[in-house]
């Protein structure tokens, strides 16, 4: 297969750089662009951010000047991991001069022809692509994933969609790192619980019913159910674990549902995509997994690991899930889009 | 008032230390008497055990020689903090000696003639005891209050109860004191999350509804109503948050709730009983509000706060409620019921 | 005694609520004044500023306006709780006005005329300020006490003065609450040390010298002893913890410096000032104490705790010692330099 | 290169475990054989033991039956991860029947006839076995290597002892991984430092003067230099990191410190051993690294990262230096031990 180079837009962030590190010895693709704000552009990256994440800068990243945000001279492909505040102008900016724009910033994610995707779940939204550049007049395309605690809750329910989902009560437990940097102060996390994410609940909420929906007509029909969300960050460095209860409108045997969790695969899997991890999703049978230390990275931090599937006195069925959420919930769910769309033969 | 002497069963562990740390200062109990295991009996408490509190053990606690649990010499009134893979046999010889056992263990909790009482919510509960000397021949009596978590839920739970409370799911992120010591392995917990705490799920469950039940014809009926628990352990030193989500027979709006929650009192506050705070319960307005090491030990540790009342899609309302697991979740509920039973009279 | 009005400047910081907190309930000085940046004049405090300590902000302080940092209206004494950016100008305005300003921030602290004061080592120092009334002109003047791991630092070593300090090797875990408000990103600090905080070294070595130093002719002559220090930043919430090694030009045994750390008693317990704590040091003979989270706050913050007096062999003696850094270390200090100046007629 | 069949001493300890993990698809060695005591002997190593570290118990180790621990079927080569308790008379035993017992446990360390290696520092210690075997009639013998943090101080030190070093004052900050499991308990650790690690400080002093000590007449003349360490707990997984002191009789610049740091290599990087990395010390420009969370872990855990080397006011130079307790201060380095030890020609 051919190297495709590949962009990042806001490529200084705590986003940007675990796009960096995930894009690391990519088969498909290399990263030769990346693109922030003005008072870095000119610079090496090296000289424009300091790394937060394990280890060193790569040295190959560590070396591109960085561009400012315009479309010019970026590859056709690029990764967002823009700033919300400023992602809505330029992300239109670039899918309206021809890029194909996987976003990880949450602007465009419940627009109507926005795809918003987990590869595992609902490869079919793709098609709200079509409708997209029709209206909008775009020749390139904006294509997004999920909030990361999202994309955890997602790919533990999406195995038990046949079983008729009516309820889902989740309740998480979030990793600093999902707050970028400086993010979480010390001072609030430190032997402390914080009740309260801003605006997670809500995206928890809608995203999921979205992700769930079916197209039809060219339109996503949200799954017909109905979410609740308590988000709360914990002092845990990487991994978001959601304690989840679930009504069904067929009353599944628990062993039902973990036969479902492990039985789960997607079109990833099936087409052998770079990032895919063998399974989607591993339950763990011993009674105090998954752990979010301990299990969040494994696989290369693409499955969600589930435990403690038993029956819930007040929905029908209730476990725990795990995910790693600046990989499966944030760099590494947009890769694997982006894998996906060339895959669905999206890219020139 | 005359000083009651009380004495502490188990007083050598965690749960004791915290009976000892609360019963410092207080108006009506003096500890002289300390029972432990014959390992430690006859020895000073000072070299029988090392303080694992804040600052240094109490000079007058440590000066106490530890006798062995037996019944002869304690005062009438005692606490057990006895681990539970003693306190069954050893509980119920004190009282058939015609001790009062005010016992924070969980052994005889959930026995139909045993009061398991939270004094603001169900002091009729006391009722029990004269049933429970009569059938079992005995002059003391066991009086026992909940598990930590559980003390945290009922108390939110409580003024809530005339709304006519039909289900109740709460996610429970919980402190390291709650497992005494050693306790929790730092190996297990440092940048980690447990999702399972054993037994304690099945406790919550039943534990509310025996607490929210009604004494009728001198029996407990429980409140009939679903309880479902996920129990997690946190990085956090003291202080139990519960993420509680709860369906009504009667639809009561948030604002209603907020109202209910400010204006409970229960009988320790109209009697004015030396260890019940101003209120039972407070309501924070602020939105990331409670956390554990901000507000559990807040007016003296015995205030459940309670906050982020709002309509949950699944259930009726959700809020996030916070307590501080070894003071009003332990020796402090264990102690305020004996001063319930003070004044209703029961000592001689 | 009668009541003394008192500001603080730089009021809404993170520093500026510890002074608030600490002032709380103060015998002698009422909180009547807070100035702060443009940006809050003219707010009621509760407005301008969140509640970064435990529990709520005290009342009477949320209701006081916000007036900005001008000399004007503020009372004779104020407390700097400024940042270092802008305290140095602010400071010097008021101090000419005539305020007498007892500054926490550091920009003044090595000046020769400006007295570096902890009053239980040094209250001789603040002869200086008749030199810098005199040379700059000022009716006020500024008074200033050390960083907060000098603190801890120079209490312990203070009884240890008479066998000849020589040299002196410094290793601090550090709490973030020292960074104040937002600080220490939690991504920094979960589960890992920072072994550098940006200019704690030097200030540790030169201020040590200087509060250990004596007043000749009107100048302090530091103390002719080497000081190294390495810091490093922990996650803890309060509390500096400083393993020490001390060599002497007498070589004093273990016993001796024990001894003279239980011994040490300094103008502010001979004057019983209301903030001064009954020992300046605390020895414990545990062999794994003082620990920040157990120790710090302990004797209302004030104490030092010194443990393990060993012999070192390198220098002479090792030891570990703890204090708490934002109430010893900053405002409580800052209260106790302010209780010491009325106590020697300084004020009006 | 055959396959070396190898067992572990205290398999289902967690340092077992550690030596478990890193002989996962090691070249040269094959684990087929764990033995711990008799309680687990029988079982599936599966079956006898939890798994304490990141994922799943690797399959193949699981699969292994549990001998006790007696020379009987054992391989010839085993790694001892035995208790302390215990360790003695064990690894003397297997060392009697002709066992090459290559043991993290610090039972024999200190004795004048067994090596104490860390392979990249003195190799040439390895010669004391001759003077073992003969002197005690072993056909066996017992080769150690050093307590964990004493692994990261000594690679620090190594490269420097070209400057005559004379003193040493380190001050630890280590992992609790260190400790085993349960270890430390999490009450003592969260939001806290522990000053004090029992017998860790002698441990530190002593086994550094060893191993930087030269062999003359079949002896090992310790390093004449004085050393002192200051152990603390701190709330981190994994990585120890040492601030250190240092004086030299020639009095190098820091810059030929750092020079003399990166430079260093040692006979494991010559031979180019399974596990040696390419440096045994990587220096860090940057102010504030390393740190144990983002550096112990690079390069296979098997690097000694330094940086901050600057002046020091009281010995002649400081520096911070950070080594994987558990891997480079434990399995990593035993491994890495019989590694050199088969290059020797030291196996059958």
């Amino acid at each position: 297969m051919r190297t495709i180079e590949v962009g990042i837009l806001g490529g200084t962030g705590m986003v940007g750089q675990q796009f960096i590190r995930f894009l690391q010895g990519h088969p498909w693709f290399k990263l030769t662009w990346i693109g922030a704000s003005d008072r870095s552009a000119g610079k090496r990256l090296r000289d424009a951010t300091a790394w937060r994440l394990e280890g060193d800068m790569p040295a190959s990243a560590g070396d591109l000047i960085v561009s400012d945000c315009k479309p010019g001279n970026a590859p056709q492909l690029v990764f967002s991991a823009m700033d919300a505040s400023v992602a809505t102008e330029i992300e239109r900016d670039f899918a309206h001069a021809g890029h194909i724009v996987v976003s990880n910033s949450r602007n465009h994610r419940m627009e109507p022809d926005v795809p918003l995707i987990v590869p595992e779940i609902n490869p079919a939204h793709l098609a709200l692509i079509y409708r997209q550049q029709r209206s909008r007049g775009w020749r390139g395309m904006i294509v997004t994933n999920p909030n990361c605690s999202t994309v955890t809750l997602t790919i533990a329910l999406a195995p038990l969609k046949k079983f008729g989902i009516e309820r889902v009560l989740a309740a998480t437990m979030q990793a600093v790192s999902g707050a970028g940097y400086p993010g979480v102060a010390s001072m609030d996390i430190v032997a402390n619980v914080i009740p309260y994410i801003g605006s997670e609940e809500e995206k928890m909420e809608h995203e999921t019913q979205k992700i769930l929906g079916e197209v039809e007509n060219g339109q996503v029909v949200p799954l017909n159910a109905r979410v609740s969300a308590h988000c709360n960050r914990v002092a845990v460095v990487d991994g978001h674990t959601v304690a989840t209860s679930v009504s069904f409108s067929s009353k599944p045997a628990a062993a039902d549902v973990r036969a479902a969790l492990e039985a789960f695969r997607g079109v990833p899997q099936q087409r052998n995509l770079p990032s895919a991890p063998p399974q989607p999703v591993i339950y763990m049978p011993q009674q105090d997994r998954p752990q979010p230390r301990r299990d969040a990275g494994r696989e290369n931090g693409m499955t969600v690991f589930v435990g403690r599937v038993r029956d819930c006195p007040v929905l029908d069925i209730k476990f725990v899930a795990c995910g790693h959420n600046t990989i499966r919930g944030a760099a590494g769910v947009a890769v694997l889009n982006a894998e996906l769309m060339v895959s669905e033969g999206l890219l020139d």
